[in-house]
């Protein structure tokens, strides 16, 4: 099994042609592992009683809260339509039929050019995305650890040897499946920052730098919980206890990777989600069939959403995330 | 079991609210069934050696070849780019990665308003959509004949309660397996539909009235191939043979469902495509990634597009298509 050299580097690159990027053996290798990825993750979920669910990828609306990203405005006979940001409102919508769903379908976000460079933004993804009526953020978040762990057990059996090509670790990928990863909140994220220098607002979501900082101290995913209001969108649920800050977290990857993953409790509430939709700025007006389903009792629930580029690159270990995707869309970049 | 009365009328209706439809006990049952009918075909693509890959919704270009749909134009980054009516150009390129691969995603197409009656439409759906390098037509019509018996015979060993509620004939559905489907020529088709005074165009696609005339005449699903070059995309190969013929086929459902799947063997060279798509009224500088690639030699392949929607329609046997669609796009109506 020869090693390539391509990889364990920190540095990131560009992908060059279709042609280069395609014929790369560091591609067909991680490709190989996604598709496994994906597999396992169907599985695991299948066997959890979720049932598949095949979410639009335009309407109306879409999920407002996609931290600085441009939505993709379209014509739909006449009508002016989004590109899903996420599949949020499907995903509570849907619950009025199974109580555990999901759907792992593309997302598209003309993300700011400043994310050109992070080496963990595509324009165009893929997100595994969960949901489960009458949930509690703590049952989510054991889930999406042993999703995770699940996935990450079973591509090391199944295709070791693309791991052994690429040259990653697979000690560290081992660690994974061992047990619970680490819960700080974000208060406590802020404060860790701002000890280290990093001049992180209190008030908003952890910005891309301070999310390396804080991935490279790790040798674990950790999560971050209860994110100031301010920071998300208006669906991720409020908590009556500490007002001001939400029911949710994040999944943050060890080794400087980043985000992999966000989730919450839902709003599910009228009232709560009209008041949510006016401190955030958006307009209850436009969001008609959605409001329309939430008057008439949608579940309780909670959820979260994983990016499957992202995972690919973290446990492949690669520089960059366009490398877990065979037509990348770096921010910005004109690409098939 | 209750058996629901909503389904074996043969009188289109509408989904009524997303409230009405996701309620239904209908549309629950036939999307169980289509949850499991996505698993099997994945299960059946995987144990044939096929690798899924993640293929882009958004490009520079798309299919030309969607039968008179409208492409949805976006503005990406300040470049006019289009959503994937079909992945034909990038299933031809994976191919310089893996032999055998498949995706099953999203495509778009807004589809003229005289379909808004057709029962069989919808402007966002899903395609399984399978490329094989160095395959020959009757390769891959023998894999359709073994992917839809496979996935038929699965979903009712697995949830044949379902088929039961909505009063599906069994009878019906376990034919699918039973061996290869009945093979005609587009020639021959138009023959038939002329003897039954049906003006259909020897020149052209088979209209949908004439799709569905033929499709009533059988109890199983039958190929249409080597339909005339004007009437199908580029990408399609011209049989040498017999020039002005492609080496293509459609699938059509039995009992008036009407087309299922459309395959073919590829063109994949350079000079032939140039060629192909000057008569077709492309403009090859559009496709330069595309070209590129086919320049520096992409395999011979085959491969095909079945409709996700389409199927489930077909297999659960319901009235129309957007009963196969938690969120169904009829075409020209507004809807989530």
């Amino acid at each position: 099994m020869t090693q390539l050299s391509a990889v364990p580097t920190r540095e990131p690159a560009t992908p060059g042609s279709t042609r280069e990027h395609l014929s790369s053996p560091v591609t067909s290798a991680v490709l190989t592992i996604q598709s496994r990825m994906l597999a396992a993750t169907r599985s695991f979920l299948s066997q959890h009683g979720f049932t598949e669910v095949l979410l639009p990828i335009l309407g109306p609306v879409t999920d407002p809260g996609a931290r600085g990203a441009k939505q993709v405005d379209i014509d739909y006979y006449g009508h002016r339509y989004k590109l899903m940001t996420s599949a949020i409102l499907y995903k509570q919508a849907s619950l009025t039929m199974f109580d555990k769903i999901y759907c792992i379908a593309p997302n598209v976000r003309l993300e700011p050019l400043d994310t050109t460079v992070t080496s963990r933004h595509l324009a165009e993804f893929h997100q595994i995305d969960v949901e489960m009526a009458g949930a509690s953020r703590d049952q989510v978040m054991r889930l999406v650890e042993d999703l995770v762990g699940y996935v990450t057990t079973k591509v090391l059996a199944d295709v070791a040897e693309e791991f052994e090509r690429l040259g990653r670790d697979i000690q560290t990928l081992a660690q994974l499946s061992a047990g619970p990863f680490g819960r700080r909140t974000h208060t406590d994220a802020v404060a860790t920052l701002r000890e280290l220098g990093h001049p992180q607002n209190p008030d908003g979501e952890i910005d891309w730098a301070g999310e390396a900082m804080l991935s490279r101290l790790e040798s674990r995913p950790f999560f971050v919980t209860d994110y100031p209001k301010g920071s998300r969108g208006f669906y991720d649920r409020e908590n009556p206890q500490r007002p001001g800050f939400l029911r949710n977290f994040d999944l943050i990857a060890a080794e400087g990777y980043g985000e992999l993953c966000s989730g919450s409790e839902r709003e599910h509430d009228y009232a709560a989600i009209i008041a949510r939709m006016r401190e955030t700025g958006e307009n209850p007006a436009k969001y008609a069939w959605y409001l329309e389903m939430v008057r008439e009792g949608i579940p309780a629930s909670a959820g979260f959403g994983i990016g499957v580029e992202r995972l690919t690159r973290y446990i492949a270990g690669l520089d960059a995330v366009w490398q877990a995707c065979a037509y990348p869309k770096i921010p910005g970049v004109v690409a098939p």
